[in-house]
């Protein structure tokens, strides 16, 4: 046991947070009204790829890359999940800084299912540009008119039709599909209703811009809208691209998303991590900046018990998503499966309530855009939701704990 | 104890619930989403008008006023607080309905006060005309610069100059105030710091149109700004009202917030309870609607126990708002002080909770504007801050529990 | 709507709790104590029979009963659920009240059966001297070798053998069976397999001292043998009494069982009210003797707001089981089944919660013996688990909830 | 980071768990029958000296002891806390087992105290005997007259009376006072009322059989008296030992006590993760053993899900105590205040809530004694108070959390 990050994990967090702090944090406020405001808030503001060319200049760029493996290493090499966990927890505490240092879902994890299961035209066509935040790209799995809990109940198809796959459906949640730069969707649809269960569906990447690709909308999350990136409906009609596209083959879909998943909930954890912090150092702050009733604010009735409360959640949580992402390291996703659901049950959950007291203690303004605690308890709470709700993590998480015992209830009947 | 509603209350209910199951609910969330693609949100959508027009007609018309007094009687008579309580809930199902009964916040405090406590001019000036619903009203009390938690923190200030009032200070979320017809500020500011605590502020009606007052910006509730009301932030910079605008008189402030709250406070809670039974029966509805898994949504996990929680939360809440209202009838807010507390904190954070489970099972759709549960999460949430926090009114049930006991620690000391 | 007792019920509260107050009070520590230290804790102390000649003495006795149906005249009568509640409430608040009044379970139930479904002769052997206080009962339903949660899984059986029945099996928690005056034992036990899943089993009226029945052993709860009374559990090895003892007809007992979980549950739930009004009463108390950190408890940390809680969550409570009595009394069990089983599950949850709170105030003091919270924790504790676990009851109140829905799903299927 | 024991933890590990397995657990319902039915439960079964000498024998002996410093190196050598950290949780699977390997509060709190602050003489006078397990002790600091969550409120005296130390006063919950062998009391008592807050009081060790000194009676915690340890009621009257039995000197008592917690902590709430990850095996059992409603019981509800929340709780508290025991070895308790108070509040309030979850699934036989889970119940709730209560600790947290922030707020008031 040894609760020390690596060298080379803290001179990153270091250089990561100085970055933040000097060059996002004093354009930030100015960058989230220019949008508010703006004609056209889809359309992204320039002071956005400024950063995003400083931040590369510096080397912090693409950080989230796992380890490189044979055959990849023209793409560069990440750091092991547990020494990038910390750097996403402090990219975490800003809204912007994930997509300033191109380490921003649903891009991170497209980038890396191309990696690991893109033919080299693929990669040379998709992972490239995306590496270079040239292009942008969106996942298209959720849809409206199932229940996506049960993801094998996805009923758009991808069917194979000569040397093409046609796409017919309706998806949404396909976050990032609102940014004018993006141009790959990858979508998840079924091919073979006869199929094993998790064998139906294949994965294909379409070009934003193919024929019969229509964003119907973009949705709102707790009435906010995310602009530039935002939350698409998508409807496919008659969509057709080339089986080239597929990726790794028919009925494979399920193969790649569980592959795709680790990391990206470590990713995601670690952020809203950061968040909570973000939310207890405003609670901290404003708690001892305003007086009522004689009193700073932290010393009236239960709030220095919240206090004490949230940093003990923060902190085990923490330590439950280093673990995992120690795990995802050392054992791979098949040794970290309970971990990860987890970790996606615990930490929402966590980060929500942290940020919930926040915004008390902040009484009005905590619901106003005046602090970033409405649109960070948004962030917690659509991640309860996002990437499996709660009670499917909670079952995968009770499955395996009752594996061995169920195993001999059903030999003892 | 009887646990039945009268005949009137039923016969009321009947009827406000049949006007908004076929007058309302079919255009509802057509005006919102004309409101929200509007050119200009924060004007009111016609049909607005139409809907008050017949509701009027068919006496469903400021329901909410209470029994009347000797010197009131010519501005009609409402019901005692228990029989409007179901009714209040019947409107809280909707976002609309309180408006189209002339039943919404603020403006039904505002009337109160002014028929409690207004002089026989300010009711011909200002009360008549929101009786009718020709002008809306906001109320301007909370202030941004300090922790409003606390009441007497207030600084904004009426200083009296002649035969006129001076008004200086910041107000913000004020309710009601982003409306064309709102016309009238009920004002609340320090008169004489070196007062009792309770007898240094003023309430004085403020003409929206008044020189110096400025709306400098309208406030987002989690990222909604509520239109056509709205919430704002209020400048006031030597803002000169006749004496005569003045309540009661100086330094009353307090006394006459005290009379507005008991009864606002079974509205705003018995509106929150159906809120909560709407969020409870969409989770019927869409828990049986889609299957996950082989089975219909309600049958997976503890999806059954949280509806089960969900019932008995919302009628131990509601039978608690009864009995409170119960108690300002035949008590008065003397005695029923403790339990308008104990509503306050218990009734928002059921509603939060039990919406919150809504989302939940809704997926993604719980946090879009496909169903109303976003907007009824934030209502729930904001009220957990407005007309004071949870912390506050926990504070006032604890002291009236602890009086007699503190009393004799006190002595024995 | 109508928050006030009657009169009638007001007058008795005032009585029971005089009683208490003079009475039971002043030597129920003592007794509690000689309990303890008896050479025999079975052996009930002599005190305790005076105490009951003097509640009879005084009518206090029996309040329990249920109004009279036409044919019980003649074994008295009591009073409406909803004016027996309150009496319930405040009796709960002592343990030792409930015997003293000859209302606790569960010889009540048993007399409630007796009442509603004895032949006259099973009434005058049994019924006469449980009213008398001659003799106790218990009530044998729960086995230790199944899931009783399911109480169809019961497994003991009671097969007619010509003119007797014969009975054989084992229960546990028999509640009473420890009490030397003990001697009616209503049984429940399996008679025909084959029948529908709730006319399989049938009831029985066992005389104690019948060849065959053992008591194998009495059972703690939380280290806890609650002497005199106790349960146990209790073997039965071809128990042999007449067929005249059946309770109503061969698998009839589902059916009886029924009829008699109404009122027992309210009556539960009163006086776990009571208990947990006891505990805040104790928490108030005791915060506001002790000094810690230069303040009086009750001003540390959250424990406002904990007391503040605590009160809340009592009213509501109360609430919902005094509409629960009202419901039993003017729509019978079938009018209240989701409401008996809502305040099931509301209110031991709500009280082991207020009383754990009120421990932990307490500090060392509250684990001990010298208050009677451990005591009562257990109490409330037990009753999560005693006549069906809340589990259950979820399910039936969340049954009622969707029966609606789940047709038009079954439908629609 | 590296999520790995040591290979000593491992082996030492290992080998405590099969010596339980092999050794106690067969062994162990008898023996606390034993107790239960035995003339004098006082009296310890023999087998538990047995045991104990097979222990010793196996090198499984004093493993709690610390890292060697100067001057202790022939008392022998323990483990790092993060090593002895995982033999601590699979001890406290067992009630027994502390015990048997000499590892049990509060003797090994005491022998702590004893090696880093006794003299020579009061080493070999106490400290040898206590490694040998030949002699038991108490510690006497809790007073049933006063708040002790404020330690100093403390109000027992050991004054200085020539070359003796006079101590009179009332303590109480002096673990272990019951036992035969306990010879030695480390009391704690005030010496001057008028100095620093945190100089007043003084450790005193005093032989059990010093004149003065008397048991007035043996406490239960939720009715259990834990014999035959037991906690005591401890009554001192002019108590008179040597001052060469004070420990360090006069006005020391809270330096000594400080440095006696760190570890004693992570101790305990290691035991406790052992006991919820038995109580949570023990729900896996008899959920998966037993059958209602047509399926094994995990398969009811909300079951499931319950499951999966104890193990991301008890996950999530383990690692927390794991890097407490980090902290305390590499930075000393100095750099782990914080998270030595977080575990005390994080670490019980999840063991008790596990627990009742698993007692809950039991029904009935989960409040008796035919599982572990109601002493583990007890355990765990007893752990919220001794050793400082929940609130004690949480306010510790939030100083520490606040105290920069404060420091502003102060400068500018």
């Amino acid at each position: 046991m040894e609760f020390e990050h690596s060298a080379r994990a803290n001179e990153l967090v270091g250089r990561v947070a100085e970055f933040i702090r000097t060059e996002i944090e004093p354009v930030e406020a100015e960058l989230h009204a220019a949008t508010r405001t703006a004609a056209d808030p889809w359309l992204p503001q320039p002071v956005f790829k400024e950063l995003q060319a400083k931040a590369r200049e510096q080397g912090l760029w693409n950080l989230f890359l796992p380890v490189a493996e044979p055959g990849n290493e023209q793409y560069g090499e990440g750091l092991p999940n547990v020494d990038y966990a910390p750097i996403a927890e402090v990219t975490g505490r800003s809204f912007l800084a994930p997509y300033v240092f191109n380490c921003n879902a649903p891009d991170t994890g497209n980038m890396e299912v191309l990696l690991r299961y893109g033919t080299p035209e693929q990669k040379k066509q998709w992972l490239e540009p995306l590496l270079d935040g040239a292009i942008r790209s969106a996942f298209c799995m959720t849809e409206p008119d199932v229940a996506s809990s049960d993801a094998t109940n996805m009923s758009a198809t991808a069917i194979l039709d000569g040397d093409d796959v046609v796409i017919n459906g309706r998806k949404w949640w396909s976050t990032g599909i609102g940014h004018p730069d993006c141009e790959l969707l990858v979508f998840m649809g079924r091919t073979d209703p006869g199929a094993h269960r998790y064998a139906r569906h294949t994965m294909v990447l379409v070009p934003r811009s193919t024929p019969g690709v229509k964003v119907e909308r973009l949705l709102p999350t707790m009435h906010q809208y995310d602009e530039p990136h935002g939350h698409g409906e998508v409807s496919f009609t008659d969509v057709r691209v080339p089986a080239s596209n597929i990726l790794v083959g028919l009925g494979r879909a399920f193969e790649i998303a569980q592959g795709r998943l680790g990391p990206g909930r470590v990713h995601h954890c670690m952020r809203l991590i950061g968040l909570a912090e973000k939310a207890l150092e405003l609670t901290l702050r404003r708690g001892t900046s305003r007086t009522a009733f004689g009193k700073p604010l932290v010393d009236l009735g239960g709030n220095r018990e919240r206090i004490a409360d949230a940093r003990i959640a923060i902190n085990q949580a923490r330590l439950l998503v280093l673990q995992t992402a120690y795990l995802l390291d050392t054992k791979g996703l098949a040794g970290a499966l309970s971990e990860v659901s987890q970790i996606k049950v615990a930490v929402p959950r966590m980060a929500q309530d942290v940020i919930d007291m926040a915004i008390q203690l902040h009484g009005g303004g905590g619901l106003s855009d005046d602090f970033p605690l409405a649109a960070a308890w948004t962030s917690a709470r659509a991640l309860r939701l996002a990437d499996g709700p709660d009670e499917v993590h909670r079952n995968v998480v009770a499955k395996l704990e009752l594996a061995p015992y169920l195993a001999q209830y059903r030999e003892a009947k």
